[in-house]
């Protein structure tokens, strides 16, 4: 990472500085984690309770930073995400820059594929078996005795902006992937690195085919996930569970140790309680379906 | 694209030409944009009110031709929709040979990762960024500051068949894909060509991972759309829609400006007011799932 | 395949041989086809009527053992699913070595994309084309005038483990991928190989992107699947069937002729009768969709 001294990164932001203008700061970090060395953002009261009291400087409001006694950096801005978001591609130059230069680390007994790509900074454990045409991206980490099916991409962005007037800013991406050991990712899966931290899947943990894992989710040993499921950013699912074919989970939820979810269901609570789970329309005759659907209404 | 006579193109389809035999005819149009030099079909009596008044040639049945103004041009078959697929297959042989012989055009500072491939008569803006193994077939424009993650497929052919005795007859495609700038489309997407015609993704426009995007669909600047959600044929999504993970949307339909719709729903109707829509099924305990179920049927 | 004693084999199993210790087996298959030469497994009394009469040896536990008479050859485990994971893996390196030295064999008139990647002991038909980034692994047959998408994998390893004291086992996947001619598979499908037997997709096939065919399915002539569907593990879809988009089929499941299923049901018995069949949430405006389900829980 490059360092930013406060003031210039002010600038950049369209932001007034406040404390220690001359301090610089290597990194960008989640509120919840930022050490004095790096700057987080805080966009809304309701992050200020889980603010690190070791923040090195804040991008907020004035009125937010008022409330924080964590530090006396500030970058002031009316609208912090869309800061931070600007923030992250300051930052992003130099650290896809020093990825680029960082042979990746391949481990013994390693197969690659044809035409599969492994970019920088990446280690790929003893054992591993990448099959053709798969994408690995900067900063990924896979332990020993991995597989990899055909067409899988590993790290690429995450689906992250921050609005503004006129459409999206980009977040760009610090983060990595970290992926156990004993693990199998089935074919055509994608799954996008961190935006702040690492998106992590753990020890054991099974993939079928055509899986999307948002940035920043962690996945728990020996939990396996069937075909189509698509799980949303910073979802956080336990050990051992199974999720079957098709099922959707949406953003920010947690899934205890231990829960089943059968086909097709979209989880929109988190379940913190082992057991099974559904929650799809049955199958019917298609005019039985319509009779249904009708009488449902009445 | 190469000319065929009408009288030659009539021995091909097993048809019967009326009018100018000896005129030739360059393209295969859209009836409702078919100019002069042009062909199109009607299969049904349902599209003459939008057939175009200047179109070159149509090949329809003998009852549908008797109500047609616009031309005294005719190829008389008996199942129109099939015979178009049999031309569609005439023009694509030299529209194919001839996307194949224009190099493509890139951009200044583009950036092409590792076992990408572009294909002939394709257009890359300045400062795209296209990631490892990504797949351009011919005819695709690219915007400038666009990026495409890795994985992604643009311009395969889209799903259309016609039906014929014994299975399908396959729709050959004569259109492209037109993206515009600051688009951003993530890992291992999908977006077809246009049958006639392109598919259209305007500036801004957002895509996660594993997006499925049919032929000739149009989606408007600055729509975003979350993971695993597709998009069936032909439909119009506006401008500053955001379509969260998992939705499907029917064929043909359109959603206006400003709409949101929420995770794991099917669009099964055109949604004309911008607002907020969804459509799922509760997910419950399963044995609650069951109780729920049985008792609805009840 | 290698030839192993069936003594050799009880003990890389953890198991107790019975019967002609030193009799060689080639192979390993399912239980209801299981000839003279092959083992298979039995792992629940339900399977004991399907048994082939000719099976060569049995793993399977003691109790079973004691009502099976096709076979005096047996090996005696705690858990015969688990050692059949384990035996898959013994019998797949010699067959992964086998199919690495031949050859494949590829007919005329064939176009392959670029950095598309064709393993060994393939066989592709005449006129087949195979776009851009396409992966295929061993043991897949592709019938003439068939079409491959680009990002489409073919032949990755199915979704199959056993349950162990920690995780899983991996059953590894020892048939292949037939696929019929005329067929046209659509961009990034993945469509795995048998664990035992092959998956068998059948003349006239036709697939949209994204489409997820897991291990062991069977799919009919002429049938039709559109963007995003999933047909779990042992399918059988018959004849002339259409599959809109964002179907999944639970596994095991057979569907007849002439079915259809319309968008975004997901299928979770068996459909007998050909019609059309469906099951979905209706789409509304968010708050009526609250007040739907609000109402529905009372």
């Amino acid at each position: 990472m490059e360092s930013f001294a406060l003031e210039k990164l002010a600038v950049e932001l369209n932001g007034t500085p406040l404390g220690a203008k001359d301090s610089f700061f290597t990194n960008l970090q989640d509120s919840r984690t930022c050490d004095e060395n790096s700057l987080c953002f805080v966009r809304d009261a309701k992050f200020l309770a889980t603010l690190s009291p070791n923040a090195g400087a804040v991008i907020t409001t004035e009125a937010l930073a008022n409330e924080i006694t964590a530090t006396k950096n500030f970058i002031i801005v009316d609208n912090p995400y869309l800061a931070y978001a600007r923030a992250t591609q300051l930052f992003f130059e130099k650290y896809n820059e020093n990825n680029a230069k960082i042979e990746p680390k391949i481990g013994t007994n390693v197969t690659i594929g044809k035409n599969s790509v492994i970019n920088g900074n990446c280690v790929i454990g003893d054992n591993v078996v990448i099959h053709d045409n798969v994408s690995i991206y900067s900063c990924t980490n896979i332990g020993s005795n991995s597989i990899i099916h055909s067409g899988t991409v590993i790290g690429s962005d995450g689906f992250g902006y921050a609005p503004k007037k006129e459409g999206w800013e980009k977040i760009a991406h610090l983060g990595g992937v970290v992926i156990g050991s004993d693990v199998e990712i089935g074919a055509n899966c994608a799954i996008d690195r961190g935006a702040l931290g690492d998106t992590v899947i753990k020890d054991g943990v099974k993939f079928d085919n055509h899986i999307h894992i948002a940035h920043n989710v962690e996945i728990g040993e020996n939990t396996a996930i069937a075909g189509q499921s698509g799980v949303a950013g910073s979802v956080k699912i336990g050990k051992n569970c199974q999720i079957a074919g098709k099922v959707g989970i949406v953003g920010w939820l947690e899934i205890t140790d231990n829960v089943t979810v059968m086909a097709g269901t979209l989880v929109t609570k988190s379940l913190k309680q082992p057991g099974v789970y559904s929650g799809v329309m049955p199958v019917q005759n298609h005019k039985d379906a319509l009779k249904f659907a009708a009488k449902l209404k009445r």
